[in-house]
């Protein structure tokens, strides 16, 4: 069973992601260790002890549709009380709504646990921190008065309803449409599918933030509003009041995190108290809804990217014991009565520390990525922009190859426990299942890879990626002259250097107007780069603490795992123009 | 809905793995390409048409137990009794016992399409086929009578009993024991686990074969004996009779390939007319129980191998399907009307080339392995122990690379479906669940590198491996001039020369007694050595037919994934110390 790493992600937050120095600095204020601890370690008691022993009963019972009501899996309603009650929920929510105002660093922490304990779990209320982001710095007044204190304290729920049967990865072909109603209102007529937590029975109110296109809207992406629509209706007093006109229409059968509804939700049915016509209130402007699902969506991929780690840290901490306790064959290493537990076996270990290396470098790079998003929100000018375009940059790593990490390291894990892996009581192929859809929600991967070569290595004017690859290497350069570290640090500054090397192919390919080149590279480019950064997270961890275990991981990782890189290199600078005749070859359509 | 890929595959064994010469030599007797076509293109039918129509029942009924009777899912018993009337239980049996006595390389080609049409169904009879090759090999004539016929004909199915809840890797820690009783027979007891198709209502009797202990015998495991255990005791007439004491006591609850029930098996619990024990008859000699097993064992690994291969391409056959069908965003290469085909976006075609050269790779590898097999056959003196080798040598790669290729197609599969991939009625969910069993059972992918490499490298005085090598390189020399390979030529011999390398430093280090350094190498090593290798034979396959879209792939795979080669050759050489420096920190146990 899940125990929340505690001291790991402490550990990791301090001195890896720079909460250490924030706080000394005073950038958070008058946050303190203390706090930063007690919180953490009453998240981890939460997570070991309320969340992770309903895991079984969600993954096994599931969310269950009936008359257009859903009723989530035994004993999760109770929890998520417990757990809003904990105050979880409000985390980082704006205090004027009744939050804590915690910075996203340790928001991420926690997210982690949950998402360790139970994704399915876990990804509820990530779609509620995304409506209070989006609402608060883009709702009216009236809006933010009505909703806002009921989502931030988890009382409600939000939802993100974005996708259609058509329009997936592609927004511009959203065809949910709105129409202008009385008082300001809107009527909202559509299906929208794959809607996590769409409907469900952990609160008296859902809010949904819909996507949808007004009759006068230009096509493409240009006309697309986004709109508040509650499940029921809202009465002056704060009350609930008529049942508005959107309803569950089907639950997905997937392939894991069965616990959580994925809902087809269909608007403006006719089927409320409300007439035909889901009522809903504009958010933002008209015609500018994605660049206000977008102020969501980028936290929302970093939070994707936590439940990556989540997962690989899970699968690890199985595998581990599992491996520690089964017993098969003799190793050289193990000198007791009988069989050897397979922990012994160097095949084993390159396993586990596979699984143990990835699973850092993952949490590594998001830390990393909430640690910018916080030091962004408490700066100005030159250094604010700074943040945000570390942020930016980061974010499709640790969405892109947390998730990947994911899906490894719990294939990885279903390999340690052999058979027993494959069969479900034991609990590693759940994690399988689960981990796999985090590569595709929330932006596929592919997407991520685009968006950081297309998009984040412009930042700046093509300096600011530079400028952070320098800072890896002014980590790695203080490896000189360390014991333990084997060949790490030649190692590592070759990595830096062919990251460079194919950062700045990619930035000729774009600047020369050759996408198509860029493109081909993407994929590759994203996991290289997350290599190297996280070759150095490993080391920055390892300088913070030489007691010997963290600096054996770091050299594991250099000497073991980080050629890959190269191959990734030659790839991204030299793969295209095969990879393009080759694919034309696919194309039937 | 998957097609068998007649063309393909056929080219793939006349002009990768060797059967045209094989044939036009005379090396397999009368066999003509007529036949072998005709057998392909029946083979593909029953496929197509017969067994993939049922996967998806197979899929979610699963196989049920109730009162010790195994029922298999709705139209499966059917399906089995046309499939063996078919023939094709008898393609490579004994004509002495009614087979048809085709070469392996065919079994392998119509195995690979009923495992891509249903794996659950597929898996049975390879367990029957391993059955008749081990009676064929080391039972009394009494035994070869009663039983061989049935089986070669699939009237009856066979089993394979190794597994029990302590010994799954290690059968040294077996516990099932034997005792001799009245007219040369055994009374077998003990529990064995993880049993495929160890009961269910395909035929009337099913013929175990169990491995078990003697009251005398040595400890570990030169103290296993092979013993004959049927369901229904045969009468002199051939008439089934006692029902002997044998049970499922219950199935697996398993993720993936649900149609096939994994039994636990009880021996002599008394529940049969037979007294308490479960009779049974000595295959072999007392105490040579493991040899007996290790000869169905190799082409068992095979015939997992050739499920990795089978689960890839069917889950390329749907996804090059759906993103011809699935249309999102523009495409540099799309003049049409509307979004664009996804298999027009670059990244999408990566994947899908990706999937393509990863199963043509194990495809190629898994057919030279049953073809140094069939020629191994038909030799004799050295050129038979030549062929022997080869196909030693080639086995682990075929069971090992091939799995792991299956898993990460079918994850790759998910991933091209985008948001539809995660749900279960998509079908390509199913692969992914499916295909991560393959690398787990006949002995892990890690058993399998150390095989290869503890005992695989030291054929022929550590020679035969670099004859083959030297093949390869033949092959790839011959490339030398032509058109369409790009860098090919160069990166195929860089890659030849570090598998080399890496195999020297693995020889030395087995020389030296530094045994710990080979295990850690070792599956990076198998890896490392499926890819040089499938890069030539893609290369191999381009030669034979240079009409273009084999000349792209070749190249498409040299210059985009060979790169990998060289990582892992510095993982071999120089990622052991690390591994167990770092591995030692795991262990608490």
């Amino acid at each position: 069973m899940y125990r929340a790493p505690v001291d790991e992600i402490a550990f990791t937050l301090k001195h890896v992601a720079g909460l250490e120095e924030a706080l000394a600095s005073g950038a958070l204020g008058d946050l303190g260790a203390d706090l930063v601890d007690a919180v953490l370690a009453e998240a981890g008691r939460f997570a070991t002890e309320e969340v992770a022993p309903l895991y079984k009963a969600g993954d096994e019972a599931g969310a269950v549709l009936k008359d257009a009501a859903v009723t989530t899996p035994p004993g999760w309603k109770d929890l998520y009380t417990r757990w809003r009650e904990g105050g979880w929920n409000s985390l980082t929510g704006p205090e004027e709504y009744g939050g804590q105002g915690l910075p996203m660093m340790l928001s991420v922490a926690v997210l982690e646990m949950w998402n360790s304990a139970s994704m399915a779990f876990g990804i509820g209320p990530t779609l509620t921190m995304g409506a209070v982001e989006a609402l608060e710095k883009h709702a009216t007044d009236d809006l933010k008065r009505n909703y806002l204190e009921k989502l931030v304290s988890g009382e409600w729920m939000g939802t993100m309803n974005l996708t259609e049967p058509q329009a997936g990865s592609d927004l511009a072909a959203l065809r949910a449409r709105a129409e202008r109603a009385e008082g300001g209102a809107y009527r909202i007529f559509g299906q929208k599918i794959f809607i996590t937590y769409g409907e469900h029975d952990f609160t008296d109110n859902i809010v949904h933030l819909v996507l949808a296109r007004l009759p006068d809207a230009p096509a493409g992406t240009r006309g697309i509003s986004l709109f508040l629509v509650p499940k029921f209706l809202v009465n002056e007093d704060g009350s609930l009041g008529a049942r508005n006109d959107v309803f569950c229409s089907g639950l997905e059968h997937k392939l894991g995190i069965h616990g959580s509804p994925t809902c087809t939700m269909i608007y403006g049915d006719g089927f409320g108290d409300v007439g035909t016509g889901a009522i809903g209130w504009l958010v933002g402007e008209e015609n500018k809804g994605l660049a206000c699902m977008f102020t969501m969506m980028n936290n929302a991929r970093l939070a994707v990217g936590m439940q990556g780690v989540a997962i690989a840290e899970a699968a690890f901490q199985k595998a581990l014991a599992y491996a520690n306790e089964r017993r098969q064959g003799r190793a050289a290493s193990y000198t007791g009565e009988g069989m050897a537990p397979i922990v012994h076996h160097p095949d084993v270990q390159r396993n586990l520390l596979t699984m143990k290396a990835l699973t850092q470098i993952a949490r590594s790079i998001s830390y990393n990525c909430a640690h910018a998003i916080d030091m962004a929100g408490v700066s100005d000018g030159p250094e604010a922009q700074h943040w945000r375009d570390r942020a930016n940059l980061l974010t499709p790593l640790a969405k892109a190859f947390s998730t990947d990490v994911g899906v490894d390291v719990a294939s990885l894990g279903v390999q340690v426990h052999g058979g027993m892996g494959y069969i479900e009581e034991t609990g590693a192929a759940a994690f399988y299942r689960d981990a796999r859809i985090a590569p595709i929600y929330e932006g596929t991967n592919g997407i991520q890879a685009i968006d950081l070569v297309t998009r984040k290595l412009l930042l700046g004017e093509g300096r600011h990626v530079h400028g952070y690859i320098e800072e890896l290497g002014a980590v790695t350069a203080s490896l000189n002259g360390k014991d333990g570290f084997g060949r790490s640090t030649d190692l590592l500054q070759t990595a830096l250097a062919d990251l460079t090397e194919a950062t700045r192919y990619l930035q000729e390919k774009l600047a020369g107007n050759s996408v198509q080149e860029a493109l081909s590279g993407a994929t590759p480019y994203l996991r290289l780069f997350s290599l190297a950064a996280g070759g150095v997270y490993l080391a920055r961890a390892a300088l913070a603490d030489q007691s010997g275990e963290r600096v054996a991981l770091a050299r594991f990782f250099a000497e073991n795992m980080l050629g890959e890189v190269r191959a990734l290199k030659e790839r991204v600078t030299g793969g295209a123009e095969s990879l393009g005749l080759a694919g034309a070859s696919l194309i039937t359509a």
